[in-house]
């Protein structure tokens, strides 16, 4: 296998080992962790059958400690480490007609207060990255003034983006719907990256998978933020309709392919880029750490096919204007059954080469269907 | 005004009145009914100041009560009739994987007994339909084997319609997706027409305005069901996106008005047709009695608009090949501002000229938010 | 490979081969047939290299001879046959507002007309099909009545069907849009299925893969046609956008795996079904020849994964609640590198292992962008 | 009426005047226009009736004439001006693979020199600004890389910004899909948003309101683009589905009123904000020169409804939380019949109190249908 696949790392949600749901129902199932430390003792089994998935996500407050230098002692000892730390500013009943772009100056301001905290919390855990995903919007026209409320998350922004360390990101996260029904405060990759242009170069775009209008050229975006230099992360997820939050790569494979073949192109697998790919999903129905592993694999799948391109041939196809010839090189690769290699390269590196078997079989999920008995299963909602 | 105007009657959902949200964050507000008694009161406040929504629909079991007789004679107290009786297969732990589609015989049998507590319900309401939606669906190609699926739902609407009473109709209702999110049993018009074909004259198809596919043509469907004599009831509401479920016309109001012509046109205005015209709405961030009255105005004001076409010169402009003039009529009709003419036509039935100022005139929101402190809010869950 | 796999048979369209492009250009090639005599040998090349192509599609008018014997016997001296026929009443100026649905009699029974002419075709070419695709709609509300327009469409379709020799069926196909803009009369399976089934069990629908609203589940559509029994025939193609006529498979290949794996569950491959599976494309930048022999191995080799699925496994995962095993059997059929295998399968066939590379050293292309100076090369308009 | 209306500009396409169509058919009209100085004459027309439409945008090639001062003295013989210069490089067969874009430097230089010819002609008939669409793209996934074209068509955009005059701006115009199926070089705003600011200031961006994907909001687009002071201009039309070009309004008046409210909101109106309202709309079936005059209509109506924004209202329910309120306020501006009063406002101004009749009434169509007889009609392609 191409030896950029020993640089691939994918970042782990916490909140992805908890239950979540739709607005229908939320169901609930054996072993769901009740605490952080319970997701993160399941992220690390994640990363011991794959060897893929070094670090987990906290989202704040869902994952707040008391102690976090404990809390990165914990991940250590399974194995990982903490890594981009989440805001959340949406579940606040204060928040109900915004955060960081809401009318009111008192709301702003807890708002950027509690980015503050995240940014507290990253000096602790050694995070690099605050990811920043915002509810802000409207459902009617009239309900708020499209120009003020971006005025006034320039302004919120530039405060937080002032607190960062020297080593610190943030990274912008754009939605294209969802909750606000009428008008999204960063519905596109376009706004994301003219709020982050205007605070400097360590801000820079969460591309979410999930976060598009219809029918919208995903790899597009991936090779221009990458072209601009504010490709910052992905969240990683699929999706047939809206932001349905399945398994990356269940809906459309071949999309995953197309985008893993312009971070290589882009140059994003390189470390140095500062691209980190992160999963970001709702297990509703499937179970929820064999359904972060089949990610990973996904994932890795899809980036070893990508790096199969006849790069060179695929160049002289362009060139020549054969449009067969060139689909053709790239399809060669998609189509290829990447499995059995990289079965034998994780042998080689002392994993499991079957890495779903390897958790079926080691009896983590029984164990924890029995100890984690009691209590109160987490959710988005804690 | 037209004389058919009189004719007009809005059902409204008793779970509009409750909280509703997204899976993100369900906002609570004051004065939201902690039962279905409040939430008949709510109700019956919009048809006193309309004068255009005489019935209440019902979810089962978030409405059930020990005594059906009671809630309709509470109904009446308030100067309205209970409605359409709703079913939930959606919200327990059994349905996980489906209801009257479930590969589980006895799954299927418990949706199915639910379907005839139902019909029991209305049998003691005097409730004419029986509206069926279902979350049944699945997330993942695989999952489930959607012909199976298919074959089962058709047995089971089946058995629940041989369970009808004579003066009682089924009416099924189709969703393009959520909850479910790769395939939904009953995703289009198609599918519930050839469902309820299958089954006999008494089960006819509901039309959620919202559950569409991006740039489906609405009025299309509509004509379509008339003329196939398969339009049992619409739910109401309106969309940017996808099942956004804001306020009837607030998206799209020239959509709505283009939906009343097409049901003028169709006939579904006389009360003979069938056609049952219901809200179905979250006033996720609204205030919900206000929200329910500016929703019966919108039908109205654009039921009155669609009235207003020339229906002679359209014809023959039609006839004529006229685009631009067929076209004018149509737009002559909805750029028509309607309201003062609909204020005098209210003023003569002894209604307020202005129902929204005569709702926050009267009070009523400001004693419900005294009164109903404690208890738990109504949401979906309950 | 599975043996059904012998009884594949994909029909290629005559036009495939002649010129096609957008409202802003129509590209010309070396090499395009300007009759449908040299279409015909060019189709039969596609067959000849994949022994899978056995029949053309035709086109009315744009396929017209005078002697349509001699032209079936042309076919037969390349190895081909011909099959459906296609009706045209899109691009005569009569057709402005409409063909079967217009609402003078007099271009009505023009419309009628030529789809005798079809039927006597078709007596002549000895083929089952009449493939019915109306570009009938408008562009702006009020411009026609819809309910007017579709029982316009079910008295047209009624006379044309009584004509139908005993052997001969039709078969309608719907459009969600394009070329009208705002209402077509055919835009959905439920529209076409209510048609049909209004005429006569030798009416069926024809389902193009390129012709449905955005996130619409195809096989779905599928799964229903065939249980209901209505599944005439596909117009395989693929797009990103709208009804882009891309190369069937290059856009989703999942999609049209999912698509075959309904096709196989419902029987659509047994010849007795009836399904008929028909290419519809537009090379407007690629070569037409290798274009059409890539489509073809894009059906084949996604018919092959499907066939591959572990049906046993699957229902036992199914029956299971066991999501991720079912995804993942459905999954392992689709990652599977079927091309050698079936390089294997047609050498034993006597065919070419590579088709694409037979064709590109046949000299064909070179032979016929020689021969072909002057003429008219062939497009839709001719 | 608001004063601001007096200052209201819209520009006319010339080749609105001529045939349009889609891929399936193009219909010709009488009196259609043979020539640029017909398409002036009918132009003018549309300005005499409605005092609104001053200046003419020109396509090269397909307005190329001799003698450009020519040409401007005819406009001005007949009331009116020439405007904005489109350039067009996607009827040229060089231009199969790309443009700006293309692998090949001569493909470039090529387009790059067409955009110089463009210039030359601004400067002979004095026009402030170049129009740069594109149909470049990709087919198929493969047959270009993104990046290489993107960085391409900066530097062909950068020779070309470097020949403006001083007083000229380059206007960029993205677009969602089409002619290009699979990719697209300038598919949404923030591409062009980032090629022109990477350019200087006269470059700008055009926003075409059907060239976004389904369910985009194109007003927070048009705030957003003037808050980053980069809207250059509008290209006017309306659809249900792709790039529908229809008739400005038709197909959601209510999303027209909202863009022309944020266009007032940004100072839009202002003749300093440099915003350039124009028509790019295609009369397919419909009168074209009433087809103008309505689109003119339409842009009117929606700006004085627009202008009837309750604004210092509005800002109190926005701030107050007031959902309905403010919703409120917006709605009854757009509610309102501004069209007695307009009627009025053109009386004032010795215009026709209705347009539509005076053009109908005038003779203008009998005398070019009459007069226009032989010759080769205009339309895309000439």
């Amino acid at each position: 296998m191409h030896a950029l696949l020993d640089e691939l790392r994918i970042e782990l949600p916490s909140w992805a080992f908890g239950n979540s749901g739709t607005r229908f129902k939320v169901f609930g199932t054996p072993g769901t962790p009740r605490t952080v430390w319970e997701k993160i003792a399941d992220a690390a089994t994640v990363h011991r059958v794959t060897g893929l998935a070094p670090t987990v996500a906290l989202h704040i407050p869902w994952d707040r400690v008391d102690d976090y230098a404990a809390l990165a002692a914990h991940a250590r000892e399974h194995g990982v480490a903490l890594g981009t730390i989440n805001s959340n500013t949406f579940q606040d009943d204060a928040y109900k007609f915004g955060s960081l772009t809401h009318v009111d100056a008192t709301v702003r301001q807890k708002a950027i207060d509690h980015h503050l905290d995240c940014i507290e919390v990253m000096h602790q855990t050694g995070s690099r990255d605050l990811k920043i995903w915002l509810a802000d919007g409207t459902n009617y026209p009239g309900q708020g003034d499209i120009r003020g409320r971006q005025d006034r998350l320039a302004a919120s922004l530039a405060t937080i983006y002032r607190h960062l360390g020297e080593d610190q990101r943030m990274v912008l996260e754009y939605k294209f719907f969802e909750p606000a029904m009428y008008m999204t405060d960063v519905p596109d990759w376009g706004t994301a990256y003219a709020q982050v242009s205007a605070l400097g170069e360590r801000a820079v775009v969460c591309l979410d998978t999930g976060h598009h209008a219809p029918g919208t050229n995903i790899e597009f975006i991936v090779a221009q933020l990458l072209r601009l230099g504010k490709l910052g992360s992905f969240d990683f997820n699929s999706r047939f309709y809206a932001d349905d939050d399945l398994i990356v790569g269940a809906a459309d494979p071949f999309q995953l392919f197309r985008i893993m073949f312009e971070v290589v192109r882009g140059g994003g697998l390189d470390a140095r880029s500062g691209v980190a790919l992160m999963l970001d999903q709702c297990h509703n129905v499937e179970a929820k750490i064999p359904g972060q592993i089949r990610s990973v694999l996904n994932v890795l799948e899809m980036t070893a096919r990508a790096l199969l391109v006849d790069v060179d041939g695929l160049v002289a196809a362009q060139e020549a204007g054969d449009v067969l010839g060139a689909n053709g090189i790239v399809m060669d690769a998609f189509y290829t059954d990447v499995r059995p290699a990289l079965a034998q390269w994780r042998t080689e590196r002392g994993l499991p080469a079957d890495p779903m078997r390897a958790f079926a079989e080691s009896g983590y999920q029984q164990a924890i269907d029995a100890e984690r008995v009691g209590g109160t299963q987490s959710s988005w909602g804690a």
